[in-house]
């Protein structure tokens, strides 16, 4: 379903050749100071225009539908609406027969037994994660203390992503990355035992973001070559800080106060400008398909502020769940 | 919490050290045939006692406690409960003082305010895997025609695992591995779009098995190295077949109805037999801990049935949710 | 929290006196015909107008802002918005004061530590129904060869209605009435043992309606005063049909394919045009309150339509849920 | 589905001449002092041998499956589990091809194609508010300063309830009854606008009881026929006493600090010692069914602890809720 959270509950709609895209978030305490000016920092940081991604440029000016009054959260659901205004659905004409490869074409057609809005990709699209990035402004208020920031590591197998990219440009082609995200301050306690540990809820988060093929926290996919005495992380003060940090701030599941250290693999934007080969559903054969459109080429580069706006809702719903926890009883 | 699934929710419970642990499925269609017996073959896959694993074997004999009737399930909620045999508490006495390094004993004592059952490590244990084990025997029987399979492929970075391994247990250290799983037969159109994506729902259950740091699709990690041309899946016939299978049998978080592929990283048990430094409570400093008990020299070896029941869980609750969508209205 | 229903989700968003109030649906099923033309009857039941009710009058023109796409649902979260074009906030600027008797003046200020929308009751006001309906159009859409119709049966206890109404309105007082619903057409085996009851999921539903302060099936409180002997309803053919129908249709929770029977309770209207005395927290004491603004001498008038819609989504979340038993074991 | 609650999280299971009945509780704050003793008064107050219930006497005594460590609970899901002892499974033979009147027989057999335990109603027993009670005991240790209680106000009809119980046994015929709940020393603030008003969740919870067909708060269905201006609960000092109130403690679905108020309707028991008429499904025709087994001439007598322990749960429920909006922003 599309909403997300136990008390932060964010859901997402819209599409991206529709009237536009937005967000509902549900649980939202009261009385946080909130402008549509406090949007633009995020939104200009995932919005296209730079090196190696789209000229469709969009201005994201945020729209609050709901949930606002005075200048502050009222505490009854917050709705949060762009309207979109670049759209140019004829490029997407021939999708209907020839699903592109890498993209939710084809499965969203049998899904939806073929109702489903196609124009660049419909509610798949990326374009929703505008919303996400508003929801993450958001969530950031409730954060207050803690710092959540994310940045691309490598693109291409490189760290050098100038280089990279230019390549890739030169080439009509694309590149994925690898982009990390930290969160300091935390305190200890956050997350559950088993179903809803921090890696549970934060991966489930993170995998809404498109083109994610993998996610690791701390040391990651290196642990499994790694022996336990190395793996392992001394604890030493009483606060729980540990000499080195391969957990990435998180044992069993519950934050421990040390740094949460996490990172995603983003795959090569899969709409390039080069002819590929498909079926054509109308023909009854593989056919080529050159897909006309304005793409990024290396869709890893806006993925930061997204990660960032998942990360930062994630962590408020687990810091207003904990503090439910600041305990009725005792 | 500890509740998982949309229509087969699985609620997890139990400690290490004290009754024992259990699963209650709400949601499990009436009238699958279920036997004690068919539990055997998955439960003795996860049991220790092979080389490389904890020396503590249980018999875990499942018993019924609710929603099996004549030997069927009846729809209501369906309990499994495994009694806890083999126990030495007297094991775990000195790590009141001094929590272990990679454990969750300082975080659930600071979550639960000193209240949980450290005993064993409580609900965080491993323990508890025996009861998604059952889940999963369950789950399969809802998935006809549909195969889930798990393998480990590397232990401490190498794929001749018995030579890792050997190794391992002399230096009385523990070593990481990979562990692969596949779903063959899927239908096209499992899962949704943004939050409730394949990847997000199985990655969301497969973090809450212990131990895990990773976890990619399909092409995964390395998928940010790759260009766009050769990342891309042709589609090469009218069911939707692809040429090759980089996005791991899933597009848009919707099954494609290609093979399923993934991958995750399992760290180094935690509890090795080396004395370690870590912070002691009691004492107020550093000081050595030495870990009794018996441990996992690779935990890696005892995911497979785990990861195939968890996957079977979610795979079994997407195919009950799409049923509903086999659709009223058309 | 703001949203309701398990496969079929529905959540409420706006204010009173804000930009306008919407519904998100989220699960609906993809390809069900919809226009704007098809609310209007539905609509125009709720609005006020008549005798009895407010002169604020909304054109109440619903806009499709996601999950519409070429006439048709898309599958994705459907969001209907009804702008807000004839506010007149002035009128409300003594409450902030002067909390109304019956009103959720008083109990917002004090749950959202002053922050909330107290124009007209912002998001607790019942200009919100007005999404509920929009959300029983589409629900009704499900519900194919299922009629579910509601009608007042008695207001300030008399069902000579025109009668009761004349009086309230010339003492510039107001009446409460009763209201039944009926479901014909339903399919024996809706509803769920124990938490999910047919009954429980729809008073659920039912006493989100302003006013609402009683529920009762079937027979309802006349029920206390029988015996089984008479209560009982003798089952007389192979189909499950009964002789009398004192249980209302359902049977532990579970629809039994008779009519589904129901009754509510609306109290009059708390604002009325009465001088009233209440805490003024400037004063700091019992001062008379007089309240302008534009009310319904009888609040259960417009409630048929809203119960209908209540009852359509209840129903139609149930259908769904059920299909999903037409069970992928057997 | 089987479990209800936002945290404190209650999920019912077992039948009635099955292994037992149990609860299991998730989001029980840790470090509550719990012993088995503590469950005696409330369940022996809800345990037949009275006048006027069942024979059938269980000696209910509650085994702490999980979640319970030193005596205190421990964070982890709270298991609480009552073995049947005293079931006569060979009385309900008949009951197979005869649905008893006013039970679930038939709509449980459709509903699970055949599977369910049909021995004495199995999940749809009454056996399993056993369970409920054990819940509300949890509850209440949550509720510090909070008085729930609950008592039968009529039965029959009549408020003489000894001479009604009395003649109803005489007759061989069972009688229904009206069964109040109030709440003294809530706070101000619990509830959510909508879809979780104190009433829609009450409701929810409360139709889970056998044999509930009404619930009515404050004035209940009493204000149908009253004015606005004697239903209108005057505010009288800047706490929120009120002077009247008809409002049963509630406004705009949020507790509003005066004593909260309920009643509900209990149908007479359906099970009676008089012949009726029934559908046989065996023979094709309607037949005579005679009922053995052993019950109450009035199940609303054993209602109130079971009333007051569902009253308890979603209190509990909403004060853990409303702790977390204690609030992290301000």
């Amino acid at each position: 379903m599309n909403s997300f959270g136990r008390i932060f509950q964010v859901q997402i709609l819209g599409e991206s050749h529709g009237v536009g895209a937005g967000v509902v978030i549900d649980g939202c305490p009261a009385g946080i100071p909130l402008t549509e000016k406090e949007f633009e920092a995020d939104i200009s940081r995932r919005r296209a225009g730079a090196k190696g991604t789209t000229p469709r440029v969009e201005a994201d000016l945020p729209e609050f539908m709901s949930g606002v009054f005075d200048g502050k959260t009222t505490g009854a659901p917050l709705t949060i609406f762009f309207k979109n205004m670049n759209t140019r659905s004829g490029d997407y004409a021939n999708l209907v027969a020839s699903p592109r490869p890498g993209h939710a074409d084809y499965t969203g057609r049998i899904k939806y037994g073929g109702f489903n809005d196609y124009r660049g990709g419909g509610h798949f699209s990326a374009r929703l994660t505008v919303a996400i990035v508003a929801a993450g402004v958001v969530a950031k208020k409730i954060l207050k203390g803690i710092q959540v920031e994310s940045k691309v590591i490598s693109v291409g197998g490189s760290t050098d992503i100038d280089v990279a990219l230019d390549k890739a440009i030169a080439d009509h082609n694309s590149i994925g990355g690898i982009v990390e995200c930290t969160a300091k301050g935390l305190p200890v306690g956050l997350g559950e035992p088993f179903w809803d540990s921090i890696e549970s809820v934060l991966s489930h988060a993170v995998f809404a973001i498109p083109a994610t093929k993998g996610i690791e926290f701390g040391s990651g996919f290196a642990s499994a070559a790694m022996t336990g005495l190395e793996h392992n992380d001394n604890i030493i003060d009483d606060r729980g800080t540990t000499e080195s940090n391969f957990a990435g701030g998180i044992n069993g599941g519950i934050s421990n106060g040390n740094e949460l250290v996490f990172r995603i693999a983003t795959k090569p934007t899969s709409s390039i400008a080069k002819p590929q080969q498909t079926m054509n559903f109308e023909k009854g054969k593989v056919d080529e398909l050159l897909i006309n459109g304005r793409h990024d080429a290396c869709v890893a580069l806006r993925v930061p502020s997204i990660l960032e706006a998942m990360t930062a809702m994630v962590l408020a719903d687990f810091m207003l769940l904990e503090q439910k926890a600041a305990r009725v009883y005792n």
